[in-house]
């Protein structure tokens, strides 16, 4: 049987290829998606899509009180999602869509519910090279969380080795974008934008959307969520 | 200036000793109460009284989806809340009101709201004596935190050093019944049970009400939460 692995799914092209690969590595991925704030809430359906697209063992979602992460661009309401249009003002510093503690909220849900699996097998779809401005997106980050994961469960003090697998951490999103069409990820559900319309029509000119549309450029392959408008 | 801290406020007497201890400490103690599960509706009320007798800065109360932790007596509708009336019982093993990653992700909670804040201290009332077989109770789960926090933050990369303080972390139950005394808890309104009517009558059967039983009568005080009965 295949060992279980729970897959943080936000609904965007990394965390979807994320899921491809720990299927294609042999895991029963258990996807989690959390639903957080009001912008995001076209993304949960479009994670749920993709996780019966790609087979997926279960997914789950868990909604997150608002409160619970405050001050960023990306969770407050009345704050501006920045809108560069502009690929050399983004990765200097820390971005405004830093969000306190997130990537540590989301494994710390994903490690609560791998205990319960038995699972020791934790995947995130965070990267290093375009987001190098986000401390919980870097390597010394997710060590730290494996060593705070064995040591905080039972599971651990029992002798299980909890792993974060983050396979794109050193990815372009040119060689995300080739991977994900080498996985046969349904690219067309998948939505990056940190300000998506209603229905899903991505805003094309915040960070997200701009490196995206970056990548399929590298990639050579035009955007089929694009196409969808 | 007081500088902020983050306490978790559960309603019970360990975390209103805590937050009792934060204030005297100097700190301007915001008080932080995670609602999860059906149980402890009534621990919310008494959180939200405490925080104010003891004069905290702020209280800010965050619901919990219940499917965020699953698989444990004490968040389970289903399960069964052991009752032991047995002291000897407890504290063998690790038991089953245990919540796979639950101290991970209040002080995550916290650690969230602390950097909005710009505070770098977090209080947490653990307890490593009568809660030995709580793997999120031990001092090594503490400082492993610490690490974490200091890479997954912005303050952190920015200098920031983040400190878990769990000031009854080698405290007796009766020593901890002297301290709320001294430091003027409002005990009648401490509810420390796992399972508790709603009206907030404790069961006096679970783990949690024995060991507070014994904490009383260790200290020689009658627990005035028993006298409103």
């Amino acid at each position: 049987m295949a060992a279980p692995a729970v897959v943080l799914l936000s609904g965007g092209l990394d965390s979807a290829t994320t899921l491809a690969l720990a299927l294609e590595g042999g895991f029963a991925g258990h996807a989690l998606t959390v639903r957080y704030g009001q912008r995001h809430a076209v993304e949960v359906e479009r994670a749920a899509r993709i996780a019966s697209a790609l087979g997926a063992a279960s997914h789950r979602i868990i909604d997150l009180d608002p409160r619970s992460l405050a001050g960023s661009a990306l969770t407050d309401a009345g704050a501006e999602v920045p809108k560069h249009r502009d690929e050399a003002a983004i990765g200097a510093g820390i971005p405004a869509t830093y969000v306190p503690a997130r990537n540590t909220l989301l494994l710390t849900l994903a490690l609560a519910w791998a205990e319960g699996l038995g699972s020791s097998d934790l995947f995130i779809g965070v990267n290093a090279v375009d987001y190098s401005g986000y401390p919980d997106c870097r390597p010394e980050f997710l060590r730290a969380f494996e060593a705070l994961a064995a040591c905080a469960t039972r599971a651990g003090v029992e002798g299980a080795r909890f792993r974060v697998h983050a396979p794109l951490l050193r990815s372009t999103k040119g060689e995300i974008v080739r991977e994900a069409v080498r996985l046969g990820v349904a690219l067309e559900l998948t939505l990056s934008c940190y300000d998506p319309a209603p229905d899903g029509r991505p805003c094309g000119a915040c960070d997200a959307c701009v490196l995206r549309a970056r990548g399929f450029r590298d990639a050579g392959i035009s955007d089929p969520a694009l196409d969808r408008r």
